[in-house]
């Protein structure tokens, strides 16, 4: 298909579409004459990915060309592919004490990367309620602990087989269920408000 | 003490807390001359508070006045006082389609407002993984349902029974936590990748 109908397939503008182009994001067309390129439906798919990248994942072009690399050069070891996918995701986060989120992360008897940015993100969440001297009951943060569990098993049991894939899966899942998870939360504090203290059904 | 005894005890800068009482995020102190204010314990709390509300939760300074007001003037009616808590946290979101979000929370067999933000909030999650082209396969849905459940009812569980600190808590809570279970999220997913792609321990 022309440009234009990748427009057109994918809803974003040829000037975006161009931009993509120029920045990497999307792999060029094959050439059908001087100035004309012909694209197919890998070039529809790598647009949702890399609209979704931009958009709801707020990620900057520089981490989407991260992301995208991963995803076409996975390399041998789904492991590290994985966690060069999620780590390509997060923001670079300022050195921070992670002694209490290591420990937390023990209590939950995870193998993490001691030294990655998931744990410098969740030292930084910690501290910001401590900051705000807002103790977490421990009942709470086991909720937690045990929720992350649930849905993290849930969505490595539901991963495709097939690495390239896997791989977007993997970080189309962390990124777009981020929201939905947030909002699921509030959702559920809402219905069990309701439950304990609003007015019967 | 003095505004410079409530700036150390704080950590925050006296020409910052002057910006908060001018917008109202903090009471005044009491007059002890026509230019010096004292100040006293429950400042301190509700800078921290403050802080806590604009840094890492990142709401407007309007935002951060409708919360202060709910928790202060909570009135009788705690299901509709935690409601209006938590609607002072979300940004507006433009009006979308909420159908299949209805749907989502019908099937989890929750008691929520139909027309709230947070449903709003729940639709754009679910609309970006379609435009992403990305289908949220059944059984992560229902793991993040209920994991959303289990984090809000030990929430309720343990909030404070004083109608004031229950607020608090809830606003804190429902802030607060949202980076730490992002963060427990992407730490479980690690873990459980490295259970099954991982080098052995």
């Amino acid at each position: 298909m022309r440009i234009s109908e990748l427009s057109a397939r994918a809803g974003i503008a040829t000037a975006t579409i161009k931009y993509y182009l120029r920045e990497g994001l999307l792999p060029p067309g094959e050439l059908t004459s001087a100035t004309q390129a012909r694209y197919n439906e890998q070039h529809v798919e790598r647009l949702r990915l890399v609209r979704a990248l931009l958009g709801p994942a707020k990620l900057t072009v520089a981490r989407v060309r991260d992301v995208l690399r991963v995803i076409d050069e996975p390399g041998a070891d789904m492991f590290t592919a994985l966690g060069a996918a999620q780590h390509a995701t997060l923001d670079e986060v300022e050195a921070v004490d992670t002694s209490v989120a290591l420990a937390l992360v023990e209590r939950a008897g995870w193998r993490v990367d001691p030294s990655g940015p998931e744990l410098a993100q969740l030292a930084r969440a910690l501290h910001a309620a401590d900051d705000a001297d807002f103790e977490i009951p421990e009942g709470v943060l086991d909720a937690h602990i045990n929720a992350a569990a649930r849905v993290a098993e849930a969505e490595l049991a539901h991963m495709p087989e097939d690495p390239r894939h896997a791989l977007r899966y993997a970080v189309l899942g962390t990124i777009l269920a981020e929201p939905l998870l947030s909002a699921l939360r509030r959702l559920a504090e809402q219905s069990a408000a309701a439950d304990r203290f609003g007015p019967a059904t």
